[in-house]
């Protein structure tokens, strides 16, 4: 039995970390590009064998991957996307995507946590940014945020996997483990000013819903609340934004 | 002669200050804000006087807007988007929205100026962080770039007309004709980084189009480039994240 619950967990960290993209020009692009290492391709059984799905067959049978078979509303439930999907999907592997369990390994970070993100667009530039900057990484709950998607991946601009980026299910559970890290929200309501700020060895910068800002939940686990200073009476700025201005910091 | 002639320039200069803005939920929202000052409200004669339009007509109404009508093709020609105009559109004033002749005016500025942005997101995004931050305005040509739209005030999330726009038919003319102004190309292949500059009293930072950055016409008319240094070897920034970090510029 207890061999049997340690295959479980380790079948269980393999699965969390794939990353499932859909969409036949993706698919195509994922295929081209040698440096992402794929797990398996799915197709829809009703694909006709021509144009991109025979491009798509080729490639995979060149690099020697995996091809399963589906019906259309099996495929669709692993892409989850079934308007989008165009009956093909893909399962692959990043070594920057992990678990973030891992975050109590580092001796130091500034990570950018994001609460409840929505747009795809928001989160591929946030990577984008993150990436060129001085982010070390960003953890994205997979639960009531926005997916590493294609039009993700197409914001992010080639980006996505040049940083690490932590998976959680809940971001709560995240905060509430880590040791001697000091959690800042970024807030519309806070006094202190990001750019007042000395960041402590270990910094995790919280951003908010598009709307509705960090979540109550998870501001009851911030040791600080911290605003950018605005001009002109200007409420507020994207999040992608507030994301560059932080991974861009001259401290 | 003499007379018509300034006449002429007078309705030429009135003319060119106006926003022309279309579909039928922007149009609502425009003439429910009554800080926006509205010059003529347009609407195609095929529309059907219910619904959203009873509503317009009702709003124009009572600010005392006047009301023309249009055949369908007209109304398309004043929208320049017939295909999302919804047969409504509406000429506004903006007193941030001005000629780039008034520049010349200032003793002091530091501005943004738009290469060849097409991204209407973009365009309203850099909007919204340069109304937020320290940049004095944005020079936004009317040729071979986005055009402030329903999208882009979407976009700039209500902070069009907290910042001055400096309108120009060409950046060419503009960046030739102005005295003691130090012009700045940002370009992905300057030496020289934006976080080393000190700026000078009149200054002038050039963003360039989405994929082909600044076009060499206006790079010749800067007197420098400058780069945002990037780690991992990402290879650029969203050019919406480009003007944030300018306008939040530490100096």
């Amino acid at each position: 039995m207890k061999q049997d619950s340690q295959e479980y967990k380790q079948r269980k960290a393999f699965f969390e970390k794939l990353i499932t993209l859909y969409g036949r020009n993706v698919v195509v692009e994922v295929l081209q590009d040698s440096s992402i290492e794929v797990h398996k391709l799915h197709l829809a059984k009703s694909n006709k064998p021509d144009g991109a799905i025979k491009k798509i067959m080729q490639l995979a049978k060149k690099r020697g991957i995996e091809i399963t078979y589906h019906e259309k509303n099996a495929l669709s439930r692993i892409s989850k996307n079934a308007k989008q999907d165009q009956g093909v999907a893909i399962d692959i592997f990043s070594k920057t995507y992990q678990n973030a369990d891992a975050i109590k390994e580092l001796q130091e970070y500034r990570l950018i946590a994001l609460d409840g993100i929505q747009n795809p667009q928001n989160l591929g530039m946030i990577i984008r940014s993150c990436a060129a900057g001085s982010v070390d990484g960003i953890i994205l709950p997979k639960k009531n945020s926005a997916k590493i998607s294609p039009l993700v991946i197409k914001a992010s601009a080639g980006t996505l996997f040049k940083i690490p980026i932590y998976f959680c299910d809940s971001l709560e559970n995240v905060l509430g483990e880590l040791q001697d890290t000091t959690v800042y929200a970024l807030s519309l309501e806070a006094k202190n000013s990001l750019y007042d700020l000395k960041p402590s060895k270990k910094s995790i910068f919280v951003l908010g819903n598009e709307s509705e800002g960090v979540s109550p939940k998870v501001q009851q686990l911030c040791n600080d609340s911290l605003i950018i200073p605005m001009n002109r009476g200007v409420e507020s700025l994207n999040v992608a934004v507030t994301a560059s201005l932080i991974a861009f910091m001259r401290s």
